[in-house]
């Protein structure tokens, strides 16, 4: 388990905590930490021990796997074996993922522990790590793009009149399946037509028709990382309206990828992109933020929102994603990945326009 | 909104809990009572009225779809729109669901709602409702079984030396696209020779080779209801450990499903697939229970544990599946769609082996 390293970071938070020990109960924190694609499992992180904690479908593949860590059975409960390595480890603080734990397991853990032990609700310490990426991360991410990126290049032939939506993401997720990665890493969005005017549309049986807009919005795991792209292509001639707002969705994504360099703060690359289309008249057709990190979750930190004043830090990847929706007539929507450097943002997919 | 006719079901528990209204936080709760597949969403039930809130990417669209209810768009923030509601409609006890509600959801929804509101845990509320499928709820598992069904009898032939874990999972998750189905219900499982001994294999590069078991899970998302469904093939010659082997599960399956009918308690399903089982001396290598019920989650109430001692009702609908893993071996599962009627179980999956 190759954890000690990126582990030492977290140990001042513990400190300023004052807490003796973590439960990590995000599956994303633990994958990331362990190296272990997990599911059904917590992690108990301690200065001097870590217990990763799984029942017995995954117990003995984890012992296979896991180096540096105990592996734990789950016995009766699994809420009675954190009780039972709390009191093992003696903590008396214990710090919990609020924002990854259930009520009823946090009430859970008090009752099984006595009450004598104090809860401590926590957030971001493993997101605060994650948030950089390392060398072998970016890897990761790049080759989730570049997939990504080829299956959009193999799916622009495909398409033609009369082919259903659902059929276009039947051949992307075989497709990127053929070419390495695990999984796509979420429902693929095929909206066509009318439908691209909805952010989320839940791809149907809808088929093509001449002239519409086709929104594919694509993202594949490798390797436990993801990637998240999407395009707006046309079928046959684009009419002037739909090309209009094209245009003004490209420009404001180059505006926005302009502005990316380290020290810049995050709404500034969201303003770059949400003025220059409120300019040209429809800021009220750009209902979500101008993008998300995405590493081991498609939507992790920083969220690329006008609210954020963090400062970019080289090692952040982002989707800057602007977009246009104009209710009942078509949306379009251009999503592209951004890795800041020292020298500002490399555009991971930007192969894709070549 | 047809929420109405089931809800009448659930205000009977928000008396005896003394709660004015539920707050629904559960993904599939919500599409349960709403109808409509929601993301990012939450319900709040109560006898007068029911309000859909959500954020501006879904609000459009959840106008159009939904009749019986208010759709309330997230303004600053979910918690604050979740206190305005608490208030406008004076509440006084406001049940949650305290497995699905983050801890820190919990606290924020305290501090806006000013700690007066008094927030009482509740769990199963609406898990009580969807435990007996309704004939329209039947209909679609039975399409989504269908459409698994046919997947594995196309791969079956589709089977060969030296093809791919992941091909035969991109050509799986090609096929249900093209047949009807919205995606696969959760990560198909393709577990080739000794890969079969871990049941949850993560899908990979493994190459079949002669005489391989093939240990395939597949189940498929149709109408937002759930299949799920495993065989174990062979390529080639079954060498005699293995058949050996694959018959006792099959025999225990066997065992099983002849044991379902109204009445039943859970616990006897578990105990004929297990004890027989054990009486071939492979108790140990099943390591999970025999099965789980299915529906609008991939894994829902009942569990099929030999603890479970509810009794058995027409309508219920779950996977029987006892299996075999040998360690650093092979592996054997088989698994079913059975729903229960009065006559006992109809095994919906029943045409995958004609």
């Amino acid at each position: 388990m190759s954890v000690d390293p990126r582990l030492k970071k977290i140990y001042p938070e513990f400190a300023k905590l004052e807490i003796d020990g973590l439960l990590v109960s995000s599956e994303a924190n633990i994958s990331y930490l362990s190296g272990m694609r997990s599911r059904d499992a917590y992690l108990i992180i301690s200065k001097n021990k870590t217990i990763y904690i799984t029942d017995s479908r995954y117990t003995e593949e984890a012992r296979k796997i896991l180096k540096n860590c105990t592996v734990r059975q789950i016995e009766s409960s699994v809420f009675k074996t954190i009780a039972a390595v709390c009191k093992e480890l003696k903590f008396n603080r214990f710090g919990f993922e609020e924002r990854q734990l259930p009520y009823a397991e946090y009430d859970l853990i008090r009752q099984e522990t006595g009450y004598i032990l104090e809860l401590i609700p926590t957030h971001g310490l493993v997101e605060g790590l994650r948030i950089i990426k390392n060398a072998d991360e970016i890897d990761k991410i790049k080759r989730a793009t570049a997939i990504a990126v080829n299956a959009f290049k193999f799916i622009k032939e495909y398409l033609r009149v009369g082919i259903k939506e659902a059929e276009i993401a039947a051949e992307l997720e075989r497709f990127i399946r053929y070419n390495g990665a695990y999984s796509s890493s979420f429902d693929i969005i095929v909206a066509s037509g009318p439908n691209s005017c909805y952010p989320h549309h839940a791809t149907g049986a809808r088929k093509l028709r001449e002239g519409d807009p086709v929104l594919i919005d694509l993202g594949v795991d490798y390797q436990g990382y993801k990637s998240d792209l999407t395009r707006t292509f046309f079928l046959g001639k684009i009419n002037v309206s739909c090309k209009r707002i094209y245009n003004i969705v490209l420009e404001a994504q180059n505006r926005a990828i302009k502005a990316i360099k380290p020290g810049v703060e995050i709404r500034q690359i969201d303003a770059a992109a949400r003025q220059f289309i409120a300019k040209k008249g429809y800021d009220r057709a750009f209902s979500h933020s101008t993008g998300h990190g995405i590493g081991i979750e498609v939507h992790e930190a920083p969220q690329i929102s006008g609210r954020d004043s963090t400062k970019l830090k080289p090692g952040m990847v982002f989707t800057v994603e602007p977009a246009v929706y104009l209710t009942g007539k078509f949306g379009i929507r251009i999503e592209d990945m951004c890795l800041v450097t020292e020298k500002g943002a490399v555009i991971l997919s930007g192969t894709l326009n070549k």
